[in-house]
C-alpha cells in the first residue's frame, strides 16, 4: 500500500527547536523513506483563535515555509500548501460536521486541554471547538495513512478515525481512508527557562532563525540545576534543560554519560556545559541559518512554491470531494 | 438603495398549502416588487438533520423547484440556485465560526426549541448546532437586504446582523451588509386535523401537487368543532381549521363574515362548509397542479435552471468571498 504522509504546522510564529527536534527531524526523515508527502499552512486553523489577528497569521505563513526549506524540506519530495488556498477542505468541514455531536467534541482531551489553558468556557467560538472536524477534513482530503503527531495530538486522529468510520458506514462505501497517527520518539523540548512549554510569549525559545549571538545569549542564561551552586557541588541531570538539549542534539552519546556522570558527582560546572552545547547547537543551526538567508533573498519564489503546491493539493482534495459528494448524492 | 431579497427551502418534501400561505405567495409579490430575487434549495442546511438519509433529500430538490415554478415563481424574476453547489457558502461558513461562541448558539432560541422537538441534548451534531451560522453565510454572501421570514425564524436574522457587525468591526472594513426579516403576515395554517404544525410525518397536509380527489378527500376528513354535531348546534369559528383555510383562501371576505355568524348561531354544517371550501381551495390549486403537470414533463430543464441559477449565484458569492478573504489577510 502506498503511504501518503500528512503534516502542517499552524503559521502563528517561525519554528524553534522544539519544532525541530519534535517535528521538523520526522518530516526529513518521511520525505526520504516516502513519495507522497504534503506539508501544510494552517491559516485557517490559526485563525480559529487568532481571528482578530489576522497580520500574525498571514506573517509567519512565509517565515514557517522558510523554516521548512531551511531545514532542508525539499519541494520535489513534498507538496507545500496553504490551507484556505485549498477550499475543498472547508466543504468536506461543513459535510463531515453532521457526523460529530457536540458531546464528542467536548471529550475530545486535546481540545479539553487547550479549551481550559485558553480559559474559554462556553465563550468558546465554535470554529475553534469544530477545529477537530477541520483536521479531519484536512488528512482524509488526501487520503493520508500516516500522520506524525505528539502524544498530546494523538485523540486528533482517533476523532478523524471514527468519521472515517461513521461516513463509509452511513454512505455505505469505502472512500475515506483512516490513518495512523507516527509517535515521534523524541523527547519534548522544555524553554530556556525549564518551562514544560517553549513559546515566544513565554520569551523562551531558541529560533531555527536566530543568529550565532543570540543563541549564545540564550543558552548562556539557561536554567539548570538551582541548587548547583559551586562548580563542585554534586548537581541534577534530570529535569535540567541542559542536559536535555544534550539529550537531543549531541550526537556523542559516550561523552554524554561520562559529563552526566561527572556532573551528578560534582565538580563539572554549567559554563563549561553550556559552551558544549553552544558549540553543538551552532554547529547544527547554522547550515540551517544559512540556507534560510538564501531563500529569504527571494520570498516571492517561496509564496510561488506554495501556490503550486495548493494547486497540485486541490486536485487531490478535489478528487475526494467529487466521491464524498457522489455517495451523500450531492452531485446533480 | 438596491434591495437584495433571498429565501429558501430545505429540500425534505414537497411544498403544502402551508408553504403556500406563508412564503409562496410573499415570493410571488417579491418578484413583481424587486428586481433581484434569489431563492434556494437548503440541501446542506436539510442535511444536517438528514445526513442519514440522502435519498430524500436529492429526490426533494427537484420537487420543490417543480412546485416554485408550478406557483409561478419565474426564472427569469429569480436566481434559482442549490446551496451546495456554491461552495463559497461552506467556505464563509468556516471563516465565520470563529466569531460566534457555543453559548450564543445554544441560546438561539430557534435552535433551541429545534433541539427540544428533535431530543437532541448534547448529541446535536455540530453541523445542527452551527447551522445559524451556515444561513449568515447565506445570508450574507448575496449582500441581501430582505428575507422573507417566519416569525420563528426572527432570531437566526439576529443571529447573522450580529456577524455580520462582528465581522466589519473586527476586520475594520463595511463589506458584509446586514439584513432585515421581512415577516409575512399571514396566518400560519393547520394541518387537517387541527395540530398546530402540518407536515408529512403527521399526514394532514394538503400539497400543491395533490391531485383533486386527494384534496376533496382531505377536506372531507377535516377536523372542525368536535361540539358542532348537529347542523342546528352553534359552532366555533376560532381554532376551526375550516375557517382559518377560508380565512386565507377565500376572497369574499364579506360572504365568509357571514357564513361565520351563521355557524356561529347554529344551523350551518360541516359538509356545506367544506364544500365551500373545496371549490375555492380546487380553484386555487388547480392552474398550479396543471403548470406543475406541464413542468414534470421535464425535469431534466428544471435541473438546467436551477444549474444555471448556480452558476449565477456562484459569481456573485466568490465576489463577495473574495472581499470577506482580502479583509482576513487569506489573499496570496
Amino acid at each position: 500500500m502506498n503511504e501518503i504522509v500528512l503534516t502542517g504546522d499552524r503559521p502563528t510564529g517561525k519554528l524553534h527547536i522544539g519544532h525541530y527536534v519534535g517535528s521538523l527531524v520526522t518530516r526529513l526523515k518521511m520525505q526520504e523513506e516516502y513519495s507522497d508527502n504534503l506539508i501544510f499552512i494552517a491559516d485557517l486553523q490559526a485563525l480559529t483563535d487568532n481571528f482578530d489577528n489576522p497580520q500574525k497569521v498571514r506573517a509567519n505563513t512565509i517565515e514557517v515555509a522558510l523554516d521548512w526549506l531551511a531545514v532542508g524540506l525539499k519541494p520535489e519530495r513534498n507538496i507545500f500548501f496553504i490551507q484556505s488556498l485549498v477550499p475543498e477542505l472547508a466543504e468536506l468541514t461543513v459535510l463531515y460536521m453532521n457526523l460529530v455531536s457536540l458531546a464528542r467534541l467536548q471529550r475530545n482531551p486535546t481540545v479539553k486541554t487547550e479549551m481550559k489553558q485558553k480559559e474559554y468556557g462556553a465563550t468558546v467560538p465554535i470554529g475553534f471547538l469544530a477545529y477537530p472536524v477541520s483536521q479531519a477534513a484536512d488528512i482524509t482530503a488526501f487520503k493520508s495513512t500516516i500522520v506524525p503527531v505528539g502524544e498530546d495530538q494523538l485523540p486528533m486522529i482517533e476523532q478523524t478515525n471514527e468519521i472515517v468510520r461513521r461516513f463509509n458506514n452511513i454512505y455505505n462505501c469505502d472512500i475515506l481512508v483512516e490513518c495512523r497517527g507516527l509517535l515521534s520518539k523524541t523527547v519534548r523540548l522544555p524553554g530556556t527557562d525549564g518551562n514544560e512549554k517553549m513559546g515566544k510569549s513565554l520569551n523562551n525559545a531558541i529560533y531555527l532563525s536566530d543568529d550565532e549571538q543570540t543563541i549564545k545569549e540564550k543558552i548562556k542564561k539557561m536554567y539548570t540545576d538551582p541548587n548547583h551552586i559551586r562548580v563542585s557541588d554534586p548537581g541534577k541531570v534530570e529535569g535540567n534543560p541542559v542536559f536535555t538539549y544534550l539529550d537531543a542534539f549531541d550526537a556523542d552519546k559516550e561523552k554524554l554519560e561520562e559529563l552526566k556522570a561527572h556532573y551528578r558527582r560534582g565538580g563539572l560546572g554549567d559554563v563549561m556545559l553550556k559552551n558544549r552545547l553552544n558549540d553543538i547547537m551552532q554547529g547544527t543551526l547554522e547550515p540551517i541559518r544559512e540556507r534560510r538567508r538564501e531563500y529569504e533573498k527571494d520570498k516571492g519564489e517561496v509564496l510561488n512554491l506554495l501556490l503550486s503546491g495548493s494547486n497540485k493539493a486541490r486536485e487531490i482534495a478535489a478528487n475526494t470531494l467529487d466521491e464524498v459528494k457522489s455517495a451523500m448524492m450531492l452531485k446533480y
